[in-house]
């Protein structure tokens, strides 16, 4: 956070002045050879200028041209383990960045590796799920984007979110059970199957997919540059 | 979050050098009658005058009066029930609104009617902590302020979250029990004594005063208006 106090603004404003209007007279009297000129000249642009200078303030308020407001959103991606969602999301944030917005990514297994203890019945998710939505809703009030990445597969506890965020995206990425099962990238699936692992979204546990996601995508047939583009179109 | 995009930037510089050269090409004119003069001023002045306005902005870059840098913080109000955390953190807050700062409060006590689940054992106590920490270094993290005010009874808990804040302040509201039982605003000591409330900080359940805390508060002798003195000088 930086702030210039309103008197160093004044200061900074009149040392300008002062110079600019130097420069004025002393190139007035180079060409006329006359001081008097030079110093009626430089008066009068003190005054002149400054009152043009907001007036043209004025005018340049009502371009539209160049003007962007970004009502901050909070993107919370939502599927299947292995649909997808931490990679579109992470490459959403990379992008986000490099643009200069202000954004936060908060991804599922990131999350739960700083609170391990987190369980996975449906009352822990949930409560889980709520907790995350609350912190993404204050992020969102001081104008951060949030990009959520969590399986999220409970309507009940995605509405909760919906309900304390201003402007809450949906972003489904509904690759199928089948082709994430197999990908299978953190060997996941095949220990839900043989039954090492509980509770597991899609194979044990239930995924309520959404009825009106604010975007879908389905990364059987998208790349990651499409689904970055599509996001990106969401929210400008 | 509002944003003017480099191309509006630039054309606003080119209309304001036009309309500002232009009028000191006129007013040349009005007082010398010699156009050339005016002109040759005028076709000057642009370049003298863009050179002259970068080594300006570059001058007052050294100068210190007037800058402001804050470091965002976490100020983290800890005590009793009943110690005075909330009035004074709330104090805090409207103050620092007042003064243009980005900062946001967390209550135990609003925190907790969010998730009214969160239980008050050692563990659930301890975990609760840890995920608001976690929220308020994520929005520290994003240049917003956090101001929270939690009972807080283990150190293993603060600990954990100084270590994931860059700034922390750990404010102990040091109010004695005694003075916290008399006060007794919300009638919990009476149902703690008398065994209806079981795990109440202070009574049956412990409270692990902090050895080094940033800054400590006893409301006995201590206005709110001291308080919030004493709190904005640990921040400026």
């Amino acid at each position: 956070m930086f702030k210039e106090s309103n008197s160093r603004s004044i200061l900074k404003t009149i040392s300008w002045r002062t110079l600019a209007t130097i420069t004025t007279a002393i190139l007035v009297f180079i060409f006329t050879g006359k001081w008097q000129i030079a110093l009626a000249i430089g008066g009068i642009e003190v005054v002149i200028k400054i009152f043009l200078y907001y007036l043209h303030e004025r005018a340049w308020n009502h371009v539209e041209y160049g003007k962007k407001t970004y009502q901050p959103a909070v993107l919370w991606f939502i599927g299947l383990s292995g649909a997808g969602k931490s990679t579109i999301s992470e490459a959403v944030y990379k992008h986000m960045k490099k643009k200069g917005y202000k954004v936060e990514h908060l991804d599922g297994d990131v999350v739960r590796n700083i609170f391990p203890k987190t369980g996975f019945s449906r009352e822990e998710r949930d409560r889980h799920i709520r907790r995350v939505g609350f912190l993404a809703s204050r992020l969102e009030h001081n104008g951060v984007f949030v990009l959520a990445s969590f399986i999220s597969p409970y309507k009940e506890s995605r509405d909760f979110v919906r309900g304390i965020c201003n402007n809450f995206k949906e972003i489904y990425i509904s690759t199928p059970l089948e082709v994430c099962e197999q990908r299978d990238p953190k060997g996941l699936y095949a220990k839900a199957r043989s039954g090492e692992i509980k509770n597991f979204t899609g194979i044990d546990d239930p995924f309520e997919a959404p009825d009106n996601p604010e975007l879908a995508i389905d990364t059987t047939n998208t790349s990651v540059e499409e689904a970055v583009n599509k996001v990106m179109k969401l929210i400008s």
